[in-house]
């Protein structure tokens, strides 16, 4: 699982050590062990070795950075994590959404997820710096996760989505491109057009709920051959 | 978001009260409330109204019980967590994909999640007491994270899938049931023999990846009842 050794946490400005090492295990427990620490106020420190538990590697190999940008420097994406998008041009996800794309760009670069510190979150300054922000859907009258928790959930959605796709090279099902699928969507309005299923004066929503259907399932090359193979049986009759 | 109203998590025999601070504050955030704790070493204590931070009111209101049975009591569904399964004959998934079955459940009826003692986990004893288990899959060198945070990703994935299943019921779209689906695969094969796209004599392994493709996608009702309006009119040419 490549993908996962091009991901760095990068933690600002943390307050306690203790979440310090609870992140690293956190991490650790999850495959994922780059850490970058920007002006930590207490590191290296016993209460960090205490919560690490098994991670003390993790601490050891630890980049202490004076500020974010040298934290970054040889990352292609960083993705700030943020409850709110405070209005700035950028993709805001949730966690899940954005864990596909987080791991297509580790696949092949090193790509950064960048946490505040723990009163306050990113400052704008921080969040400036990122190219994506993804936030944890959390309770709306109580949405506080523990800085470590917070490292825990983003880590373990990058590592579901990292064994999905490695699932899936192994599998070695090719996707369908948005074109190929483009095309299935024509051969089947052509062809329920003759059958007379649809009728082009009052197509309603038809095609809108087929093209809903599959946009669900991700279609691959082979699926796409296999459903116009069907609807090509139709159409010789 | 009712569901989750009707989800309790079970702490067993902790050892660390700061542990169930934290564990509390983790499941506020995910909007879940109910806290069990079966024969912990040390509670109520100072360490864990520390580390629950603004959730003191999870902890003033949980249930402190002599056993595990008092625990499940009034539960449909008791899901423990545990990295092994134990040769038990219950079904053993991943969280990820327990989540639609716990939401499920818990839409209706009460249920529990189960986690063991911090150093061991479950003992063979309480995981019988469970009719599922489910696992946080792990780095395979470094697989133990802290009960709390354990207790946040399984508390995320339920609140997760609440979310998504309320985005379903406000949509008001119906979910189709397996034997309609069933009869929708009947359909299309005797469709496709019908068209000779399938020859029956040599039907290779078409049927069963249709089934794959149409299984990732959750069909509704009234979309089986488009598929197969589809394939009646190809039927009556």
């Amino acid at each position: 699982m490549s993908a996962l050794d091009n991901i760095r946490v990068v933690l600002c400005q943390t307050t306690h050590p203790g979440n310090i090492g609870a992140a690293a295990r956190a991490m650790k427990t999850m495959g994922i062990r780059h850490l970058y620490l920007v002006n930590p106020s207490r590191f290296p420190d016993a209460e960090a070795v205490a919560l690490a538990s098994g991670a003390q590697d993790v601490l050891d190999s630890a980049v202490v950075c004076a500020n974010l940008e040298q934290a970054l420097a040889d990352c292609v994406l960083a993705v700030g994590l943020t409850a709110r998008s405070r209005d700035l041009s950028v993709p805001f996800l949730t966690v899940r959404d954005a864990a596909p794309k987080m791991i297509e760009e580790a696949a092949a670069h090193k790509m950064a997820i960048v946490f505040g510190t723990e009163m306050s979150g990113l400052t704008n300054q921080e969040l400036g710096k990122c190219q994506m922000l993804a936030r944890i859907p959390s309770d709306e009258e109580y949405g506080s996760l523990n800085l470590a928790a917070a490292v825990q959930v983003v880590c373990y959605e990058l590592r579901i989505q990292a064994l999905a796709e490695s699932f899936v090279r192994e599998n070695q099902f090719e996707f369908a491109t948005l074109a190929e699928i483009e095309a299935f969507y024509q051969h089947l309005e052509v062809t329920l057009i003759q059958t007379e299923f649809l009728n082009p004066e009052q197509p309603k929503r038809l095609m809108l709920r087929l093209r809903r259907l599959f946009s669900r399932t991700r279609l691959e090359k082979e699926e796409v051959n296999i459903l116009r193979g069907i609807l090509s049986s139709f159409d010789s009759r």
